[in-house]
């Protein structure tokens, strides 16, 4: 590693762990370091971990915080990106108006971005990943709950307050089952990790016969295993979330009309039959210049995005002084 | 008028009627024109009576086609905007890769601009109507169809391919109703004027009591009136609209955060006691800080949208030498 190449660092913080990434300008990861977030202690502790992750990040590389350019943070929404506040964060308790960049600062002396987490991913991914051909794409990320990401002319897309790209909440059936964020309806509800288990649970209880009945903690990748071990009902759970997912891709691509369409999160794991199912019924179903115009990809940084796209975000803004 | 102020024409093409204006740089309607689109007789015939109406709008108004610095044209879409070709438009026979912009170029000898009709509704709300002190809007038109255009940043936003902002064809209820375009739950098979109308029609062939029973030829504006007059049945189907609309707007809400969510078309008959029905239930759905930020008014513009912002688009680019 070369002295003279700058350096940046990316933080994703998620409720359960700190991933941390030392990442060269052109989106290299040089470095990695993951840690719990531990965020029952509250806000303070978590920004201290936050800024002592950056500190021995530096040290495991053998460089000291003087040689990183900038950091970038990629968090859980809704934020205030241009005062890097995250204005409320319902997994971790007691997030509420945090002055992220600020304390980072401070603790740090060094320029401090701060990001919606799935913007972030796309971000990465439109720098150094999958859309690095393209300059107007989105990124679902399909895990826990239902993220989403824009980008537009190249550039993060942020809406008017930084409540945009909120993807996962665009409702694809009204009167539809009730998403975490109380509205009914909402793509999360049915096209994320979490949702294809509660919608398997749901049909094993009413006496379906598969593979996955009578068991417990089953998860997202079970579901898609059963499908592709031969599972009649899982299929039909596989084939339904291609369904769901498809309707609300073919939305965006009717709002967006992107170039391309980044999936990413723990549901990679279903592999490219989904993936191919999903194009399928895009293809039925979108307006033919909308889809033609369109790739629908997994992503290639796959759990890196969120630290690619906040050091880089945090390049971007080192390099020209606006957000990326 | 002074002869040293510059000129646009704007062309508002319909299926039915072709309604042009000539409009001052700051989006000032100066004369009206509007005469029968005749698009039965194939697109050569509208093409040259889209050129002769401009030259009789220009008699009318005592100037020469000289005088006029650019002329706009709002069509229906699928388009070409780069090269102003209408690439299909479902209600006028013939209409597949029409070159409208060099047609009425060659006619006219004047730069000539074309856009999504929906669109230019929007850009001209945006110039110099409801949307004229804000920089992110959007418009639903809701007539015959429900289109929609993006504002963003002050720029048409049309998408890579510009089949963005077809924002009648996000689907909010899976599998439900099927739209013209043969997507089934479009919002625009809920929440167009049509729509109204047949989903009225629907519930009446049931025999619900209402003072609609029994009458032919019912229209959007029958069906709020009566809502108004008292009637349950309407009353009801009012209220379901302004549910539908809500949620289209939720979900446009938490992908473009714009500030100002502009409606337009026939049910702007509705008055302001279904705005304030549609206002009250996104405030209720949306996320508060998307909400809370975006305001949700009538046009201002009303049937002269179109025109103003084809006006204001080709004066935009005989400004710049970019599309506006």
């Amino acid at each position: 590693m070369s002295t003279h190449e700058k350096r940046y660092v990316g933080i994703d913080l998620g409720g359960t762990n700190l991933k941390l990434g030392l990442v060269s300008a052109d989106g290299k990861v040089l470095r990695r370091l993951s840690s719990p977030t531990q965020a029952k202690h509250g806000p303070a502790h978590v920004l201290e971990r936050m800024a002592q992750a950056v500190r021995d990040l530096c040290k495991a590389a053998g460089i000291g915080l003087e040689d990183v350019a900038a950091v970038g943070a990629a968090a859980p929404g809704p934020l205030d990106t241009k005062e890097g506040v995250v204005l409320f964060a319902p997994n971790m308790p007691g997030w509420r108006n945090i002055h992220v960049r600020d304390a980072l600062a401070k603790a740090l002396d060094r320029p401090i971005v701060v990001e919606n987490d799935a913007n972030a991913a796309g971000y990465g991914e439109f720098r150094c990943g999958a859309g690095r051909t393209v300059r107007d794409m989105i990124i679902l990320t399909l895990g826990t709950g239902l993220g989403g990401g824009i980008i537009i002319g190249g550039r993060m897309f942020r809406g008017h307050t930084d409540t945009g790209a909120e993807l996962g909440h665009t409702v694809i059936k009204y009167g539809g089952r009730r998403c975490g964020c109380g509205i009914t309806g909402c793509l999360e509800a049915y096209a994320s990790c979490t949702a294809v288990v509660a919608r398997t649970q749901e049909e094993l209880a009413t006496g379906v016969a598969s593979s996955l009945a009578g068991r417990e903690d089953i998860t997202c990748k079970d579901v898609f295993d059963a499908a592709a071990a031969g599972d009649a009902f899982a299929d039909h759970i596989v084939k339904d979330t291609a369904d769901y997912l498809a309707i609300g891709i073919t939305s965006l691509l009717h709002v967006l009309n992107p170039e391309m369409v980044v999936l990413t999160g723990g549901m990679m794991g279903a592999g490219d039959k989904f993936l191919n199912l999903v194009r399928q019924r895009v293809k039925e179903t979108a307006f033919e210049r909308a889809a033609s115009s369109c790739e629908i990809r997994w992503s290639e940084l796959g759990g890196d995005a969120g630290i690619v796209g906040a050091a880089l975000a945090a390049e971007a803004f080192e390099r020209t002084g606006q957000q990326a």
